[in-house]
C-alpha cells in the first residue's frame, strides 16, 4: 500500500492494496499498525456511512473545541469528489483546498487531520461515502461554512447542487471563528 | 438503536439508527461509547472490505490461538446471508450455527465474538460485506472449515456456489482441533 503526501502538510492519499479473485475482491480498508507505519497515530472511535444521490453536496463542515475530529476518508460505491479545506490557523495553506476523486473504482483514502473543513459532492448516480472519526459526534460543536464560498472558490462538479437546509444557513469563510478553531 | 440477543450467547444482532433525508441517509455504523454500553467491550484494529458476485460462499473461517478475531459485520451494498456457527469448545451451543439476511437495506449487523467459525453467501447480484476485527489478519493462524459440511447442515439458500480454491480443500467440522481454539 502507500501513503501519498499532499501540497498540504499532514494531508494523505492512501492507496490499499487490492485482491481481486474470481468471487470479486478483498482489501484492508484499515490496520491499525499499517496506517500507523504510514504516519496516522490516531485512535478511531466512530465509523459513519452515508448514501447521497447525484449532485448531493455534504459540508463544508468542522468541529470546533475539543471535538476537533480527524477523518479517514473512502467511497464504497460510486464516485465523489472529496474536498478538505485547511483551517488551522498558523498553517502555511490555511484557506487552501485539496480536492480528490474517490470511488470504488480507484479505492483511495484521504486522510484529512484534525483542523479541516471538510465536504464532498456526488459525481455517479449514487455514492456510498464511508469515514472513521478519531472523535465522537457532538450536535453543539459541529459548524458549518456555505459549501460556494466566494473566497474558497471550490469548484465541485456538480449541477444543481442538492444541500441541506442546515448547510444552506452556513456561515462564510471570513467568518470563520479563530478562537476555536485548532491551532497548528 | 438496538442490541438484540440470539440463542447463542455473546453472539448480538444490532440495528443502528438511520437518519434519512432528501439526500439520502446517514448512520453511524460504529461507535466505541455506544457498541460498548450495548456489551461490545473489544478494541477493533482492521477494517476489512470484501465485493462478491451472486452465490459467492466466502467461509467457514476462524482463526487459531492468539489471532482469534471477533467480527462486527455489515452490509453496506446488496444482501447477503451471514453465518456464525460456535465452535467455542465448553460452549453450551457448540457446533450450533446462527443465520440472518444482512442487507443494505435492513442495515443489520451481527456481532460475532471470538471463538466463532464465520462464513457469508451472497444472495443480491452483487454485495460488499464490511467488517471490523478485534485482532489483526495472520495468515497462518486461519483455518477454513467446508462450507456444505453435513455435519452442520447450513443452508447457505444459493444455487451453484462459488467457493474460493482454498476453501474447497477446507477440512470437516469433525476435524476441528480442540488444541488451538477459543475456550469458553
Ligand atoms: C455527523 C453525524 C450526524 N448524525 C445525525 C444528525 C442528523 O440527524 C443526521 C445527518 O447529519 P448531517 O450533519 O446533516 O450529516 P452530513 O453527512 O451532512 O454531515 C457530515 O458531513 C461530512 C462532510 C463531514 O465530514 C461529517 O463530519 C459530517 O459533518 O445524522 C449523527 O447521529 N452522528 C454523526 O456523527
Ligand atoms: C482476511 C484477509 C485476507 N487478506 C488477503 C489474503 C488473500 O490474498 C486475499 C483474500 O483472502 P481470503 O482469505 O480468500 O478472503 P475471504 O474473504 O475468503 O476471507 C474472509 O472470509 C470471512 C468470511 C472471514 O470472516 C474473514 O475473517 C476472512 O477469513 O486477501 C489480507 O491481506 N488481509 C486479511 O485480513
Amino acid at each position: 500500500m502507500e501513503f501519498k503526501k499532499t501540497f498540504i502538510e499532514d494531508l494523505l492519499v492512501i492507496k490499499p492494496d487490492i485482491f481481486p479473485d474470481e468471487r470479486g475482491y478483498f482489501f484492508e480498508s484499515f490496520n491499525k499498525k499499517k496506517y500507523e507505519a504510514g504516519g496516522i497515530e490516531f485512535q478511531f472511535v466512530q465509523d459513519n456511512v452515508s448514501k447521497s444521490k447525484k449532485g448531493t453536496v455534504r459540508g463544508l463542515h468542522y468541529q470546533v473545541g475539543e471535538y476537533a475530529q480527524g477523518k479517514l476518508c473512502s467511497v464504497i460505491f460510486g464516485k465523489v469528489l472529496d474536498v478538505a479545506v485547511d483551517i488551522r490557523f498558523g498553517s502555511p495553506t490555511f484557506g487552501k483546498y485539496f480536492s480528490i476523486e474517490l470511488s470504488e473504482e480507484n479505492k483511495f483514502q484521504l486522510w484529512i487531520p484534525p483542523g479541516f473543513a471538510h465536504g464532498f459532492s456526488v459525481l455517479s448516480d449514487e455514492a456510498i461515502f464511508s469515514y472513521k472519526c478519531t472523535n465522537f459526534y457532538n450536535k453543539d460543536s459541529e459548524r458549518s461554512i456555505i459549501f460556494n464560498d466566494e473566497d474558497l472558490n471550490i469548484d465541485w462538479k456538480v449541477e444543481n447542487p442538492i444541500v441541506s437546509e442546515k448547510d444552506l444557513r452556513a456561515i462564510s469563510f471570513k467568518q470563520i471563528n479563530k478562537e476555536f478553531i485548532y491551532q497548528r
